[in-house]
């Protein structure tokens, strides 16, 4: 099986423009297919305050009303999705950049408006392989946005992480796919206080013992929360930790039965 | 040789939600293959005005600063763009929106700053055919925004107007390629103040006859550069007209040899 690497960059990284090209550089050397996929983060808050629109959170989750929804897909499909693909172009890396509408790539139902109405939220219901892998036979790499659509003319917003856990998953029959969290921090760390404290290791056994240890903080567990759905469903291994893992100079939480 | 429409719209299509579906039903059922290109129009001059970004103009035409730059691709590129995928989509068919640095699709140099400096404004050196017959090759419908790249990772605004144009003139060695630019006008008219003056041919040799009796008003002389361009260069015809004019049902203007 030919290797697939899904890889997805968080807020920070492309708040930084430096640190972007740095990173785009590593994709550009790294071995085998690549599919990148992206929010748009900061950006997005910084914008809705310049337009002043406000913004609405209900436990640390955006709430995506109508005029949010379109400064999302402006800022994630637009700003950001292009600015990533005219990098990569410049290292001679061809690359195409999508929402889950273009190709119908990725299909989502707008969650239900019980017990909280998050708006024009997805959940995914439905990735395309066939045409990620149309895409990546053309030797191109695809740059993915988290803008799902519902097959209806809606688009939605959702989240980075599982957009990239459910693409890992659909292309798992396929390929030998691993699949990088790139984030601020360089792993699961045993102790939030201490960057360098990184479980090196998480089996599906050793997870369940940290979690009765209550070693993993509460803002990691969706993150992992995907991961492991990743894991059960073909995915060969699940990397969180910064943007260097990819090359692996570096230390970072390895995810794998 | 296949049928190839190469269709651009504008800005006041783009604002119509109900008018664009329409426009994207009758797309939906146009025979043959079909590429659509897009600008941002009015949208992206009132987000200007919602952040407070001061639009610059020159003789009519929109300085593009960084900040403007950021504004127009993410419109463009993101907002408008997946609406329209999105849309397509939901009429069944299979849609991918790009931008030219997407697939390397379109290459532009950034314009010399004399006599005026535009700004991030780029003049298209190079399409790619290749990557657009692919995404036709696929099924898709590849919908284009008017943003290129200098292939060192810089975006560029460019002329909408002009991009549908060189796709059209690079499609044409292997189709037979049809260009149409919908606006809200009926045509090239006799009288503008006559809607349904319209000039129903225009050849090379009324053209010039046509400017050397002043009838064509000024604001069509850029849209009509760009017609002869593609006419001169392999395309088969040009319609100038409403967006019903791909449906044939209603009169436009046909350029032809």
């Amino acid at each position: 099986m030919d290797k697939l690497s899904v890889i997805k960059i968080g807020g920070a990284l492309i708040e930084d423009k430096e640190a972007l090209t740095v990173f785009l550089s590593d994709v550009a050397v790294h071995q085998g297919l690549k599919i990148i996929v992206h929010g748009g983060g900061k950006k997005a808050t910084q914008w809705a305050s310049k337009m002043n629109l406000p913004v609405k959170m209900h436990q640390g989750r955006r709430i995506t009303d109508e005029d949010t929804l379109s400064l999302i897909t402006a800022v994630y499909g637009g700003l950001v999705n292009k600015s990533i693909t005219a990098s990569l172009q410049a290292l001679g890396v061809n690359s195409i950049g999508i929402s889950g509408a273009d190709g119908n790539a990725i299909q989502a139902s707008k969650r239900p408006i019980e017990p909280i109405d998050f708006g024009f939220v997805g959940d995914v219901t439905q990735v395309n392989p066939l045409f990620f892998d149309q895409l990546l036979q053309l030797n191109q790499l695809p740059v993915c946005c988290a803008i799902t659509h519902d097959g209806k003319g809606q688009l939605l917003n959702t989240n980075a992480d599982t957009i990239a856990a459910e693409i890992a998953k659909a292309m798992s029959n396929k390929y030998d796919v691993r699949l990088y969290y790139c984030f601020e921090l360089n792993g699961v760390l045993e102790d939030i206080n201490q960057p360098e404290s990184i479980i090196e290791t998480i089996t599906t056994d050793s997870y369940k013992q940290l979690l009765s240890d209550g070693v993993i903080a509460d803002g990691m567990l969706p993150k992992l929360h995907n991961a492991f759905d990743a894991l059960e469903n073909g995915v060969t291994e699940i990397g969180i930790g910064s943007t260097k893992m990819i090359q692996k100079d570096c230390k970072y939480t390895s995810i794998r039965k």
